[in-house]
């Protein structure tokens, strides 16, 4: 939380989510695992190099690529451990999607669907688990969350870890098991001049941007209750589940569409959309509604423009890069499945440069802020 | 840690660790998991339906079985944390394997052999990271050990999680990619009246228990700097690096040694040589000397020889379920890993019984103190 809330902007340092103290450890680490590949080469397969760094880990087999993610859900069951005490409901079947969404969404964008999922759920004390109605509900939409994503509940880890964990707080994460089969359903990186970039609407904030929603949350006097223009209470609206983009990718490579690219837009908000190594310029025209609940962080932080849509998914979960054939069958797929879809922008080559262009805002994201990817 | 410490033994619930309050959710949430079982038939694959409540989940291709674990350390970094600020030595290398062994060494007892395995690192505060001699000591020992583990580091997960986690604290986990291949390596369980249990040595304490351990330095005044018989701080013993058995499975599998069965002893310590489903009659002949830290953590608790035996893993960190016949060339395969593989015990097939009997300590437990897998 802001030293002084009401001194100026919030922005992630503030709110307790500092990159730039975490970055360099991440850059060690991906150091220290590229020098890994070899282990598995007398097995008879081997790491698809070009997916260090992506949202998924590839292992090449003679017959298919398997994908490896592993994701936590950050701080969002916060909100909804606030929302219980507030309103007797636990919300946690939300949490369970969010959870589930956070890692599948970022699967799939190799082309990978899920095989298998576990959960890993953490608590600070056994007593946790004696809420009888938030155990059921996080079963619950756990289990209906595999059955949104197409996959398999593959098991999972409950520590008690006292000491560790606050007394009365969990974390949720887990992993999951995927596959590109065929194998030429693989989606790997190859972004072309002219390519439309078509975003898939959000159902509000998803699972990034919570440390700071909850630092607005301490300093409304109505707190989670606060309704928003549309009447909703800001706790209520923080807490709509995640989209879970399983399908629309499903059903894509099935049609035999293959996108050029795909980003699931989490931390670094739009920033995402440069996510790919190669340099492009991102040039967006247009962009989706965001939900109320944005407007009211960004009057609330008060959050710029700039901090929003540099951090937060602004209404857009998911983009495909596409061959703008592909774009009307591939929005048709989207919209099949509830999912509005925007041809939002192009993808253009000016040489070395990388960066993300929000005309409508008159923004623009340099590469070098996105940091590690 | 229990309210009045010197009134007796320590058991694990006095040491927050209560599985009675959390097996009643582990139950509904393998309820769940089970009836997502035909989500991915339409991608040619199922799920092998009993690896459900094994170490590792499997699902069945037409080439290979993959196998997918999620787990985490427990406590353990808590008391690295603390040597640290003693005697300025990190020990997060030797946490990197402790990490690293609970994942695969779940997975190998189904006979995978681990391709990725991901770090998921959750921090209360970005300035942990300030530590560079930690962060340097985690990402080299964690390269180690899937060295050790003959995988590839496949990325992971570094979240802050401020309100979450205790502001200084971090939760060390993650996950396993692994495979089945050829498809008859698969370790299903096909124990028989007459085979051999194998023990393969531990190196300590490894991951379980240290909830228990750390109450135990609380109450010394000493603390971790308490000189066990051989003269090595009970803190440093503590933070001995868990053995990563998987050269032996590979080697084993490699030579054509099909072992009946396998159990990674962890949490339940020796209750865990009764995992498999059907029931049999584990009759233990022989012990391995324990560690001198098993002897330490005895006298101070004082934990008594059942709470030891029921939750530690007292010297013997994995077991191999055998044909007689397999024992002596599996035994050298071990040991010329350095890893003491003793013949301590027989499988009887006696009805419906399902119970661990430790003759040399006149222990005896019964299947329903085993609880949820």
């Amino acid at each position: 939380m802001s030293e002084a809330p009401g001194a100026g902007p919030l922005t992630y340092a503030g709110s307790g989510v500092n990159y730039e103290q975490i970055d360099p450890f991440k850059r060690l680490a991906q150091e220290a695992a590229r020098a890994t590949a070899g282990n598995i080469e007398r097995l008879g397969v081997r790491e698809f190099t070009p997916s260090r760094g992506e949202s998924a880990f590839l292992v090449e087999t003679p017959h298919a690529y398997l994908a490896h993610v592993e994701e936590g859900l950050g701080t969002k069951n916060r909100v909804a451990d606030a929302m219980r005490r507030i309103t007797g409901r636990s919300f946690y079947d939300h949490i369970a999607r969010d959870t589930v969404a956070t890692i599948v969404n970022d699967l799939i964008t190799v082309g990978a669907l899920p095989l298998s999922v576990a959960m890993h759920l953490a608590v600070g004390a056994s007593e946790w688990f004696a809420d009888e109605m938030r155990a059921a509900d996080l079963v619950r939409g756990w289990k209906e969350a595999c059955d949104l994503a197409r996959c398999v509940w593959g098991g999972g880890e409950t520590p008690t870890l006292k000491g560790i964990l606050e007394p009365e707080a969990a974390l949720l994460g887990g992993s999951a098991l995927g596959i590109v089969q065929p194998k030429e359903r693989l989606i790997a990186p190859r972004l072309a001049h002219g390519d439309t970039i078509l975003l898939l609407a959000s159902n509000g904030i998803h699972a990034n941007g919570l440390t700071l929603a909850q630092s607005i949350a301490a300093k409304l006097p109505d707190g989670y209750l606060t309704p928003l223009p549309d009447g909703r209470p800001y706790g209520e609206a923080l807490l709509d589940p995640s989209v879970i983009y399983v399908p629309v990718i499903d059903d894509l490579l099935s049609a035999g569409i293959l996108p050029h690219y795909a980003a699931h837009i989490t931390g670094h908000g739009w920033r995402k959309l440069m996510r790919a190594a190669e340099p492009f310029v991102y040039v967006m025209d247009r962009i989706p509604d965001p939900q109320p609940v944005f407007a009211f962080v960004q009057e609330h932080g008060p959050v710029t423009d700039a901090e929003a849509y540099g951090n937060l998914n602004m209404g857009a979960g998911f983009a495909l890069y596409l061959d703008p054939a592909d774009v009307p069958p591939a929005a048709a797929i989207a919209e099949g499945h509830g999912i509005a879809a925007l041809a939002a922008g192009t993808v253009e080559k000016r040489g070395d440069e990388q960066r993300v262009i929000i005309r409508p805002k008159g923004l623009e994201f340099a590469g070098e802020t996105l940091g590690v990817r």
